[in-house]
């Protein structure tokens, strides 16, 4: 007999003589001749109610089941009589799979998303957490499904990398040199090193992106990217996944409604898709969660340079922690306000000065501000950030010699400049902090299946 | 006026008066008063002809085009008298985007795969992996498809780890000490590394989708995994993606059950939705490629065990380079002399000796094997290796003893056992070995955007 989901289940639209069910049981509480179970095999939020009788020959084990131990249940689906719940299963057959002792931590009663953190490894077995990390897999779908239906090319971009896209520093270094070796030995080649020479953890995607939107057109990639920044904040985890759309043949605007378009679609798509899961964190996380997912699917983006936002800041009358002045770069602080407090809605910053900017970004014809794109978000500030692609070999080579980066290491980001250049444009989105916006959870180590900060490795 | 790409012009059904494209010139032509350029975007195989004439106000720059230059032409789409091509555009305007100089690399004429190799940045550009890159991105896109239909959900596992899953070694490790310091001060402690311990490269993420599918029931992880190995080879690079399914409730004949629809879905979704691309592939690269395919889709899959796999082998008569014995991890040859000249199929091997294990697998019955399937593929060897997982807590607790495993790392991991186990099996499928199987190449580096091997991280 074939098993069938809760999920399909609960669903379903007519009684059936005969089910099989597998899961977990949430709870069990009994009657005098009867005990309650409900059933959760992670298929969806909703557990399903089983109901055991005496007539059964293991009853006597049955009434011993704990919360967490595993059950496979043949009965029938019938209408159920309670609230909140269109069928139960009558059991005419419980196996027990496997009995939880006493001391399963994941009692029914409320724990603290810290506690929560200590056993990332059973945490998806509560609802908020199951219910996170289906709407986490649901999203990550969502944007290959967008992504299909606009032609875009899929590309893995290397996670080990020699270059440093960022001009940043804060990379892990990827070695098999044996470190023990070294301390004992004083002697640390690179050349000895697996590739010959120093290799980073990649801290984006983007240079591997732009070689191919230079080949196929429209391209994206998705995947893990990583910082070394020892920063314990709400904010931050070392491992991340980042989605970079690049795009041959468009412009800063292209890229503003192209980014406009995904947040729209993607949010969209959560609110479809994810009711179920989704309504947990409009109930216990954030009541006002309806209201900022209608804003985002709802409302035109606002379009501002940097130096408006300079402005509306300075105007402002508010203290911010950091002060405000033209040439800053904005702090999360500056962002928020613009977009949660001024605009009340996502607003697009371009324009940006050159000066604190990375290499690859368009020189505007001002010769002080690049074609840079932020998108601020209310409560979460920066979740988008790109450019147009500076094009031109030698406005780019002018900008590398500038900023010390070495032409040499970049021979072949240069070739395409060399060979074909058209204008293109792109950006990364945090993943993370798109799961942020649209559950309003606020701490980004909740919506990681196995965070990864500073000093924390488990599992 | 909206940009189309070229794989929707191509699809046209009528002539349209006004269309426009950009893209990359692949060759030019003149006759007396025409200039024929075959146009590429990327977006499909095929190029369309586009005839320039001497009406056109640039028609002196238009005949100096070179191969690789970027153009944008505005023009009518029209019927195509030309053979193999139905429509072609008449261009009205033309602009110049950017000229490529004379010692662009792709001149038209052929380039061995190892010259390619060495401008991994530009072979994109070439028929062969533009065909390449579009069928890898459908075949990504096919996987989350197929697991989206079933219900699975999609895990993202760390890439950074503290844990080693297969007890097997060739790992890189993951720091920001700084190693030049290491060396000069002679000290090495890892309590001062980033995550206050040893931290590598992930080898699977099999060990994470287990605690998930023991939360949300049917999962999969696919995301890059690594191995330090030195070998320079036409199989192995350091880093690759793998796709790994989990199921909870599953069994090792469920676990091949899946492994076999898993194969046929993705081969052919491969013979319908890139029949184009793969059709390069059958004429140039590997013309027995209809026929790999078709077996993989319609035969059902062979399964026998280790030790009638061995007998096989044994009484084959064949010299192998590796002699075959039975205890032995079968090498490459015996895996592809079972597969391809034995059976003409994909062949399951199961029930292998648990000494060439891991200790997660399921020990079987006669305490001497364990429920591990290696899936046998023509030409390729192994394509799946997994198993059912161990769920009885002495059992892989004495394993974990038996190969000096610290139980203490795997608290975690045994707390799934503790707590609500039950049976569950899953693989990994290399996804570069997939992409090999269905073009007929023969080596990974052809399959990688940027493939990362020993002594080698260009791009």
């Amino acid at each position: 007999m074939q098993r069938v989901k809760i999920k399909e289940l609960l669903g379903n639209t007519t009684a059936m003589d005969k089910v099989l069910v597998k899961g977990w049981v949430r709870t069990r509480r009994d009657s005098k001749t009867f005990s309650f179970m409900e059933l959760n095999d992670g298929s969806c939020l909703k557990n399903i109610q089983v109901i055991a009788d005496v007539s059964l020959d293991n009853y006597a084990e049955v009434v011993k089941l704990t919360t967490g131990s595993a059950i496979c249940v043949e009965g029938r689906l019938v209408a159920s009589p309670g609230k909140g719940q269109k069928w139960e299963i009558h059991a005419d057959h419980m196996d027990i799979i496997s009995m939880a002792p006493e001391d399963y931590p994941l009692q029914k009663k409320r724990h603290s998303d810290e506690f929560l953190r200590t056993i990332a490894h059973l945490r998806p077995r509560t609802n908020k957490y199951g219910a996170m990390f289906r709407i986490r897999s649901e999203m990550a779908l969502a944007i290959h499904q967008f992504y299909r239906e606009k032609g875009f090319r899929y590309l893995h971009a290397p996670v080990i990398t020699g270059s440093d896209c960022e001009g940043a520093g804060e990379m892990f270094r990827v070695t098999n040199l044996d470190l023990a070796g070294v301390a004992t030995s004083g002697k640390m080649d690179p050349s000895d090193d697996f590739f010959g020479q120093e290799a980073n953890l990649t801290v984006s995607g983007q240079l591997s992106a732009e070689m191919f939107a230079l080949s196929l057109g429209d391209v994206y990639t998705f995947g893990p990217t990583f910082r070394a920044e020892n920063s314990n904040t709400s904010r931050h985890v070392a491992e991340f996944w980042m989605l970079e759309p690049e795009m041959a043949f468009c412009d800063l605007d292209g890229n503003m409604d192209h980014g406009e378009e995904l947040i729209k679609y993607l949010t969209r798509h959560a609110m479809e898709q994810c009711e179920e899961d989704l309504s947990l964190f409009t109930k216990f996380v954030d009541k006002g969660l309806s209201n900022v997912l209608s804003v985002l699917v709802n409302e035109p983006y606002e379009r501002i340079t940097y130096a408006q936002a300079v402005d509306i800041l300075l105007k402002s009358g508010k203290r911010f922690e950091y002060k405000v002045e033209s040439g800053i770069d904005l702090q999360s602080e500056h962002e928020r306000f613009l977009a949660e407090v001024y605009f009340k809605k996502p607003v697009f910053l371009t324009h940006y000065p050159k000066t604190i900017k990375p290499f690859y970004m368009r020189v505007n014809d001002d010769n002080e501000t690049v074609a840079a794109v932020d998108l601020l978000v209310p409560r979460i500030g920066e979740i988008i950030g790109g450019s147009q692609r500076e094009e031109r070999l030698d406005v780019l080579e002018n900008r590398m010699n500038e900023m010390n980066l070495p032409g040499e290491a970049y021979w072949w980001y240069l070739d395409s400049r060399r060979f074909g250049s058209v204008p293109h444009s792109g950006f990364g989105m945090g993943f993370e902090r798109f799961l942020m916006l649209i559950t309003g959870v606020t701490n980004i180590r909740d919506v990681v299946p196995f965070p990864r900060t500073p000093g924390s490795i488990d599992f």
